[in-house]
């Protein structure tokens, strides 16, 4: 193996399209992929075609011919509905056109016209359908008899990069920034691009391009000195359908404006937002809009004006109204300063505090962006209440596909499981149940705008995500944020097989090795809900104390006879109680409260027992060593396919499940230490636990 | 007050010599004063000159008039015994000549020929003894009947600045370096020169200008690039009796020499290293030779070449020898990357471990240099039991001015009580019992070399130290160096005098102030000797746990039922076995052993009776409630001052004097909340501890 090979593998992530060994090409493929037909113009269109074209090149070594005809051989054909496109006009007729919402589409196999025809309404539904049907050619389905329509289930599908402008990535864990260089917009267009494909292959459709924490230097993205570069990063998102987003400082009137307030109440200010944002659509004309930390870990907002969240966010909105732009508002706002001597503040209520009492008040291009749990992306947490008791807001959930506190891709976590269960959490909202997807794609309040936001993982790496198989997430979030109803193993098993390739036993095997990778990372980690536990600031590695006398409001409050955070109504912090119906009876029970969130809202004796039987310190020492275990057997079960995946792949992720394996064991060994010298209850299997 | 004012208060430290008041000017003072005969040339001889005219202005706001003629008014004079000048011949006898080594003076009033004269044997001498008659002129004493013989008690009296080049100063305190500004030797002499000023007031006779862990850039401060710049400095320090030392690199063969080995017993490294020293010394005739970290925390060292550390220095030492230079070889050697679960390996043991097999190997002018305890500086350890266990090594002791562990310089802590400690500590060694004072003095094995090593507290802040009262740590370790029979009560006052004044309540305060602080200190941090519990890497703060599980060998073990470090020999680590005599038989008991260093021999449990009759759990809690009461009194204490200091100075102290305060509180809370968790145990007298 060379290190060029090490250097590339993984490059092409999902959209690689391994050839198909010729001996597997049936006729009917190569028959379809020799003509693309595409009649209508537009650089969506220009994308398109071009993406089909490189795919079946890749697929069947195979460059089929492209014409505006609609004469001739077998082919496939993409347009909108309304474009002109005969094969188009007569494969979908007006019932199944008016399925379709603006970013869906249709693909059906028209055997009588001899062509698979993609139809949708707009350009960016064309460009999702080609990506669509890429995807059944490389995962090997039968094209012969297609006759499907997808219309996502949330408007917007959107990734922030959390990068600053000096090329490093806040939270990332996969090299460097794609989209800064030293203090200046990249000239590596091509880079971009390659990322545009991939979001575009998922169906992201916007993008925050600098981290939500804005410096100095970030906040002059908005002016001229930055604008025209910014203008080319959307240039290039453009082609691929995605909108392009810029965070902004709350206090960018005094620091780039020259005024001596951001007070958002004050016309001053209320003007300075405006010019400038006319300003921002004059060089790029389909700006998305603001996304926006406000009043949050020492960035400004506006209570530094005895304003609120709804004063600041209104005073933005009413900026991009005019152009159609939206502002997305950060709900990470909490007491950062926290004394660890204080019980009664409790961080995990502050978004629900802050917010439910401005319900109704946000204008409607306005939308709240709200983490999947109360705290920050710990590998478990309860969802957050606020989901359901917004009901006159627009919101989208927040995930985070960059690892925080869940491996830094130095360990596998595949974390869409994760989300499947906080999207499939009953809220009891409404009188009723809905799920939080139902919250979140707006269709319960009847919501204009709704959707997904998270996090990206990627970084300059040669294979995007330092971790070869956390692409995963990133795939996986972008198809989950299209349709929430696909299952974390379906979504697992079609980023393998495009990945890897069909193998049967590389599919189970490494689809196994997903499923079971966010359990095995939360056995040796922080147990049963309680979080953290990790070391302050970097936040790798286990620290059962790291935050325990923070100002951070992350506490677990172990002492010799018990472990865990009271968040009852009745003798706790009162955070239960923001649930509604039966999810507030349950949290507030120690009965009834799950096993895995038990010390998220109980303190409870050691000697505690779980439903699963256990006491709680022997589920610590068990799931512990356990975890270790498991994490080996990932490594073990990875070696079982040395020779059968590509090599340059196989020995990225060999090496990260040996290094996962060993700070498993650290991982182990310092939380059961730290657990036995504290409660001085012995393991009942008597296994080594340091003294 | 103006922010000028603040920012130069503290400047000239113990040399401003305030003005005498008028009315106190004693006719005598004036009548010595008005003249200086200095009969030889030479640079020392000129600063001392120039420092006694400076400071007679400062005081008595007179020039004296400066002559080499001995005719004339009472005067002060000064030269060497055989310097030519009469007045010296005629009041320095063979018999006082004779009990004067090189760097010492005789100061005497000599009525008869109307003189207070300074002889010394050398130009060095001479200069100590002019800053001493400043010191008797600045603190008031009658100086009528002077006679007086003082000699160092060490030959070398070291500073050690951990400067790097870049300007930073690793566990610097007081702002940047004053010797280095971006990656380049400082143009800014002046200031250099009123350190070197500061340093020979007090006698110090040597200075390494740069971090003992020599990076990159530091290492090719040995070639052309820098060697120039850094003669310059030699040129100022010279001026003041200093020689200037450089830490160096053990790879510089490899990383500046284009060899691929840095083996010592290799021939072309040796070759290498005399040719590159023979260099030094062309462009710095009296340069003072090598400091050197050598395989200790990630530094390179002969070990990579299976060769030892006898070796090693002994290598240097032949470069240097032909030129009169010397090896100064760090003994702070210990396992770095221990693993938390090892109870055996203990990094206490390691410095005696690793050198004293190695007695006896080392060429005479390889000196080692030796920690004053076994770890790192903390507020209390135990003295290094290689005091007194090296019989045939040249040895330095070595101290911390910069307050890494204890304060800061943000906290008060006047640690001359400490080193006296340390100093006065009884050996046991060669049959008999001689203090380690006269172990490092090289009195009791008759070496060659012999005396102090400190790491300095100085940065460009305005007043040198940050902490204005910081200044005294200095200060005082200077004057130790020299009388190591000075009482910590007598250098306080002293400094306190200079700096302050003589006003009786002043000095009386603040001294006790300084007296008392480390007492404070230490009885608000890490309890019984047991060591750290501060925040890795930083060290500042409170952390119980910070360094509990990580990999430097730094624990204390705390669990359910008890703390402290079990370093006996009969149940742990075997190190209390390295000291001699009584000493060992001392800590190897727990009965015996002081309770102040009880929890770094002995795991005992909370319920343990110390000898001051309460329980450890108690006494945790008595110490830490305590000591925040005392740190507030000190702030309280302080504050009677206001009106009577200098307001510039008095600010400065203020400032501190809160902040230590709130945070001794913090670590109050921190300390005893975790060992009121983790045992169980209630405060007797129910304080208030947070649970």
């Amino acid at each position: 193996m060379t290190g060029k090979l090490l250097s590339v593998a993984g490059y092409n992530a999902w959209l690689g399209f391994n050839r198909v060994e010729s001996s597997k090409i049936s006729n009917p493929y190569v028959d379809w992929c020799g003509r693309i037909v595409a009649a209508e113009k537009g650089e969506i269109f220009g994308t398109a075609a071009a993406e089909l074209t490189r795919g079946i090149e890749s697929l069947f070594g195979i460059r089929p011919l492209t014409s505006e005809s609609t004469e001739g051989f077998r082919c496939i054909t993409f347009g909108t509905f309304e474009g002109g496109n005969e094969l188009i006009s007569r494969t979908f007729g007006a019932e199944i056109r008016s399925t379709i919402v603006p970013e869906g589409y249709a693909i059906k196999t028209n055997a009588a016209d001899g062509c698979i025809a993609i139809g949708a309404s707009t350009a960016s539904g064309v460009l999702y359908g080609v990506f669509h049907l890429l995807r059944l050619l490389g995962t090997g389905c039968s094209v012969d008899k297609l006759e499907l329509v997808e219309n996502p289930n949330n408007g917007l599908r959107m990734i922030n990069q959390w990068d600053n402008i000096d090329g490093s990535i806040e939270r990332g864990y996969a090299g460097e920034s794609i989209f800064y260089v030293n203090n200046e917009i990249t000239m590596n267009m091509e880079r971009v691009r390659d990322y545009a494909r991939l979001l575009a292959s998922i169906g992201i459709n916007a993008i925050a391009i600098n981290n939500v924490n804005v410096h100095k230097y970030e906040t002059m993205l908005l002016t001229d000195k930055f604008l025209p570069d910014v203008a080319k990063l959307a240039d290039v998102f453009r082609a691929y359908g995605i909108k392009l987003f810029l965070s902004i400082n709350f206090a960018s009137p005094i620091e780039i404006g020259g005024l001596s307030t951001a007070d958002p109440l004050d016309p001053t200010v209320r003007n300075w937002w405006s010019r400038i944002t006319a300003k921002i659509y004059t060089a790029i004309s389909d700006f998305g809009g603001f996304l926006v930390k406000a009043d949050s870990e020492n960035r400004p907002g506006p209570f530094t004006y005895g304003r609120d969240h709804a004063d600041g966010s209104n005073m933005l909105a009413e900026a991009l109204q005019p152009h159609g732009g939206i502002v997305i508002w950060r709900c990470f706002v909490y007491n950062c300063k926290q004394d660890w001597r204080d019980r009664s503040t409790d961080r995990a209520r502050a978004a629900f505090d802050h917010f439910k009492p401005l319900d109704g008040r946000f204008h409607d291009n306005v939308i709240l962006q709200i983490k999947n749990g109360p705290m920050d992306f710990q590998v478990r947490e309860p969802v957050s209440p606020l989901f359901g008791a917004l009901e006159a807001t627009n919101q989208v959930i927040e995930f985070q596909i960059t690892q925080e506190y869940t491996g830094q891709q130095r360990h596998l976590c595949y974390l869409v499981p994760q989300w499947k269960e906080v999207l499939d959490f009953q809220t009891h909202a409404k009188g009723g149940n809905p799920s939080v997807k139902r919250i979140v794609d707006g269709s319960v309040y009847g919501r204009r705008f709704g959707g997904f936001a998270a996090v990206s993982n990627i970084g300059n790496d040669a294979n995007w995500t330092g971790h070869l198989l956390a692409q995963a997430n990133l795939y996986g979030y972008g198809r989950l944020a299209w349709n929430t109803e696909l299952s974390a193993e379906a979504i697992a098993e079609e980023w393998v097989r495009l990945t890897f390739g069909g193998d049967d036993r590389v599919v189970r095997t490494i689809k196994g090795m997903l499923i079971h990778s966010w359990s095995i990372y939360e056995s040796y980690t922080a147990p049963l809900g309680v979080g953290w536990m990790v070391n302050p600031d970097h936040h790798y590695g286990p620290n059962v104390d790291g935050y325990e006398y923070s100002k951070w409001g992350t506490y677990h409050f172990a002492d010799c006879r018990g472990v865990g955070v009271d968040r009852t109504v009745k003798t706790g912090t009162g955070y239960a109680g923001q649930y509604m119906g039966d999810n507030a009876a349950r949290y507030e029970s120690v009965e009834n409260c799950p096993d895995e969130l038990l010390l998220f809202f109980h303190h409870v004796p050691y000697t505690h027992v779980l439903h699963s039987g256990v006491t709680v310190i022997q589920h610590i020492y068990d799931s512990h060593f356990n975890g270790v275990e498991r994490a080996e057997q990932l490594e073990e079960t990875w070696s079982g396919l040395a020779g059968i995946v590509n090599e340059g792949l196989y020995e990225q992720v060999a090496e990260r499940l040996k290094e996962q394996a060993e700070h498993a064991r650290e991982w182990c060994d310092m939380i059961n230490t730290y657990f036995y010298r504290k409660s001085g209850i012995a393991d009942q299997l008597g296994r080594k636990i340091y003294s």
